[in-house]
């Protein structure tokens, strides 16, 4: 796979999508797809779907559909890595841990092994079997638990506070969901994922429906 | 502004972004900022946050770079309604209650006024300021509390079974966090928000990134 570039980031996330709905199909005992099918359980087009797969060069069976289970191991070796990777949350507010409690539900190759925060009623207890720690700690426990990415759901005023403790860290890629969008140095993949833009953009879409019924 | 055409979705998010930014600069005392310094802060290029200014209609004096206030409050009346948008909780478990202390710290043209759940020591009850009813009451205040848009934080499992209800309630926007994308009739402006996908996607591009630095 080493010759492949890198994937577009959109790709990326409808493999993703495809990969959930793909597992959920498997549970339900179904073991072939149509793209159409697979693009009409994610308001995509077929054409759209195709392409997509095209791109980490899976083809199919058209006369029976994908095979479910192996397009999502084939999707799995394209997002996954080897080894499950490990995620630092910082930042154990009510955000925090309904990502965690999110996140444990799941069988993810991705998992949240440690948590950070600054509260001393905090520091030192386990919350929802994640042992949290104090900021101090950072970059000891990303070594020790092999931490590559953290998750950023500290409050917004305190985020650009968090910007150099978790390059020092040596930490990859930051999920951010603060208010804040944060510049990191180069080589550091980062997220910024605002829930206010995302509802700003359905009340503006909302009102322009309006707007056009008229 | 009847005559303009909706805006594109992406532009439509990054005008939420400079907002929050320009009220940011405002509570700190700066009055002009240029487009390469309100890019370099989303990590964008000035020519982007020029063409998405030219779209809603805004020229800067370019000699001190654009007036903070005099965008903010441009950019206000692209995407706000006149009138606060009132927004329900569909499941007040950890992530709904996240979303509305969120939101009650902020002070949003869009606020939510009722939460939803099954849960018999919910419903009923006050939490975090906001009402919590039971489902079966959904379209009645939905109708009574004047609300346009539902916060979807239900487990994965029931999300299917709650498109029903929104649709007959009269809602006009889904702002979907279950796992599960989707489908609703044409005129419901639905945005799937799944945080698995944006964690996978920053697992790819660490992956991504540590392959091509060998």
């Amino acid at each position: 796979m080493s010759d492949l570039q890198a994937l577009p980031e959109k790709t990326v996330e409808r493999l993703s999508e495809y990969r959930r709905t793909l597992l959920r199909c498997q549970k339900q005992g179904i073991t072939h797809i149509f793209s159409h099918v697979l693009a009409g359980l994610h308001g995509l087009t077929a054409v759209q779907v195709r392409r997509d797969l095209m791109l980490i060069g899976f083809s199919s069976d058209t006369k029976k559909g994908y095979d479910v289970s192996v397009l999502a191991e084939f999707i799995g070796e394209i997002l996954d890595t080897p080894q499950p990777m490990n995620i630092g949350v910082i930042g154990m507010g009510h955000l925090g841990q309904a990502i965690t409690k999110y996140f444990n539900s799941k069988g993810l190759n991705l998992r949240i092994v440690a948590a950070f925060d600054v509260d001393e009623n905090k520091v030192g207890s386990i919350i929802d079997d994640i042992p949290c720690f104090s900021m101090d700690e950072l970059a000891a426990k990303v070594e020790e638990l092999e931490i590559n990415i953290v998750i950023l759901s500290c409050p917004t005023r305190v985020a650009t506070d968090v910007v150099l403790p978790i390059v020092n860290a040596g930490i990859k890629g930051v999920l951010n969901f603060t208010s804040k969008p944060l510049n990191f140095p180069l080589g550091i993949v980062v997220e910024n994922y605002d829930i206010t833009t995302l509802l700003e953009k359905v009340a503006y879409f909302v009102k322009e429906q309006e707007r056009t019924d008229i």
